[in-house]
Parts: structure tokens; sequence; C-alpha cells
């Protein structure tokens, strides 16, 4: 699924669906204009306009959109009725950290597992989901078709891990080990480098 | 500490800060030209030279720049000879990952310890750091200077944690907690969405 949006009209897109949410029946069933929606959030209404008109084509002038056709366009567009299944390689406290994390479901993913090849983990859960011997991540990915792998393991082992998950047939890779990881074409990989993100917010003026 | 250079320029800078440290101490007395690092490191040389004429003046037409020169620039820039202090609010498995990460050294950050309202906590030691009450992160950040803190507690409690470190001083927040904080007028805060950041992976052609 390929869509070109920014990521600054990304991020305020599940602000607008809340918002949605959030309004009472009547005025679901009824229209909404970008401009009550800039007013309600705070927002710059040309903005709001641009990043609506993005994701839904439902909008009419002088009328605005009608609340419930748009709040499913940006469901669907966020990929919130989805369900993605998701894996996570290396159960050190991050990996832990993303068996735990709810919000994910949010999104319409499915943190389903870890795996991990610390004896004293497998066989555990973490937050009601199992942790799996690393040997067998091939075999489970290609079983139940999954193309989305966040990888945690520490650095010596992340292009190991990394290129397991492309045979796989995994997709997509969050990489959050310090490492620039590198996978085949048809294998995106997102290096999620979070001292480098420190860095840019404390020394380069980066932030919201 | 304010500087205007791209995000994609900044995430190239620590491979040209590996690669100098990585050259034979000949070369490294030595000039080198934007065009041989561009070679060695596969990446567009106009490219190259962009991104090191946005932190170092040393460069010479034909010359190029003296290597221990321009590794100290780039060290400078970065903020690598730093010991930038930071502190951790919440020690669930994602605020022990931060205490764990021995990558922030690199960067020139000094994440010193945690902070945790749960009494079992309090006390302990994570990768050899303390693990405080919060109630006393106030007063330790005032006496310590802290500029920078990190969030990672339960959405519930985030903005009052958000608040309380930018009253005790904090300058910089990078927020992992689900929950978009605010804060006052002198204190950056970036709210890490990681479900966006897998959402815009695996469904905007988002990644590297």
């Amino acid at each position: 699924m390929t869509k070109n949006i920014t990521a600054q009209t990304l991020s305020r897109l599940p602000m607008y669906h809340n918002y949605l949410t959030s309004l009472p029946d009547e005025k679901k069933n009824g229209n909404i204009s970008a401009t009550a929606i800039a007013e309600a959030l705070g927002l710059n209404d040309v903005q709001v306009r641009k990043d609506l008109a993005s994701v839904s084509r439902g909008g009419r002038p002088k009328v605005g959109y009608a609340a419930s056709e748009l709040l499913r366009d940006i469901s669907r567009f966020l990929g919130f009725d989805n369900h993605d299944k998701v894996i996570v390689a290396g159960m050190g406290n991050l990996g832990k950290a993303m068996l735990e994390f709810n919000g994910f479901a949010n999104y319409g993913f499915d943190v389903l597992c870890g795996f991990d090849c610390d004896k004293e983990l497998v066989g555990r859960e973490v937050n009601g989901k199992p942790v799996y011997d690393i040997g067998k991540m091939t075999e489970y990915c290609r079983k139940n078709s999954i193309k989305i792998g966040m990888i945690t393991v520490p650095e010596a082992s992340a292009q190991t891990v990394c290129s397991e998950m492309a045979k796989a047939g995994i997709e997509y890779i969050l990489n959050f080990s310090a490492v620039h990881l590198t996978a085949p074409k048809g294998v995106t990989v997102h290096n999620e480098n979070i001292s480098l993100i420190l860095a840019m917010l404390a020394r380069c003026s980066f932030g919201e």
C-alpha cells in the first residue's frame, strides 16, 4: 500500500480521528467543516483543509464533510481497521516494552509474540504474549504470513536477524538496535536511532 | 545551541565520524576530499560536499579538508565531546532500556539515573545507575542542572511529569508515552510516537 502524504499530515490524522470519535451522535450524523475542526483543535484551517483532502474525497464546498464518512476515511487511511500482524525479535527490556505497549492496537497493529535465544525467556509470556525460540522465527513468520518485524536485539546480532526476517517474508522492519541495517530489495528498514533523536532535540532545535 | 541543518545531514554525520576515526594515522594527519569520503561510503559526492560544508569551514578547493580538523568539527557539532546530563522518569521496561542503552554515551549524553514512584524499584540500580523516588526529581534536577529528560511513564501521569520537569529547569523533553504533551515556552518537547513510526513505515512508504 503506497500513499504519499507528509509525516506532518500523518501525525495530525490521529487528532482528527479522536475529535470526530468524541462528537455526540447528532453531530456524527451531520456535516462538519475543516474550519470547525481547525477551531476545535487550535490548528490552522488551511492546513486542516489540505490534510483532510489528502485522505478523503468527501469534502464539498460550503457543506464540508459528512462526519461519519470522514471518520471512516481517516480510519481506513491510518489502517486502524487493519489487523497487521507484528513480531518482535529480542526480549531485553526494550523488546518487552514493545510487547507490553498496548498503543499499537489503536493503530491497527497486532503485536503477536516475541523471539529470543535466551532459554530462560523462551516459553514465558510478556503481557500475555508468548516468547518463542528465535530459531523458530522463520517458520513462524512464513506460517502466519507476518510482514512486519521489530528488531530489539543487541548490535552484534541485528544484521543476522534482519537478514533472517527478510528471508522469512517480512517486508517492513523497524530497527531499534544502534547499528544501521541493510536489507534486500523489497524489504523496507527504518533504523530508529534514539541517541540521534535526543541529539537532534537537544542540539539542533528539533522538536515540536 | 541553535543549528540549522536537515535531519538527513545530521543522520549522515555519524557515518563520516566513524569513517574518519577508522582511518590509519598517516591519513588522519593528511588531507581528505569530500569525493574520497563519498566513494568510501557509497554516497553521492555533491551531498557529502554539502553536508561537510554545513559543519566545517576547513574545506579548500582541490585540497579538501585536513582530516583531523574535519573530525574535530564533526565531533564538536554532534556534541560527542559534550557530557550532557540526562534523567529518565518512569522505570518500566522502556525506562530501564534507556538506562541500559550505552549508545547514548557515543553521542555525548550521560544518562545519570531513573525516577519512579514504585517503592519496590526506588533504591535499586539499573545498569549501575540509581533509581530514585520521583518525588525527589525536581530537587535532583535543580541541584545537578539537568537540562534533558526522557519520559517513559504511563499516559495518565505523563503530563504531570512533563510539567514538573519544566518547573525543575529541564529544557528538552523526549516523550515516549502515547500522549501528546505540551510544555511552557522555553521547553522543547519531542513526542516520540512509536505506533505512528510503525504506521508510517508499513503503510506510507516511509523508511530508508
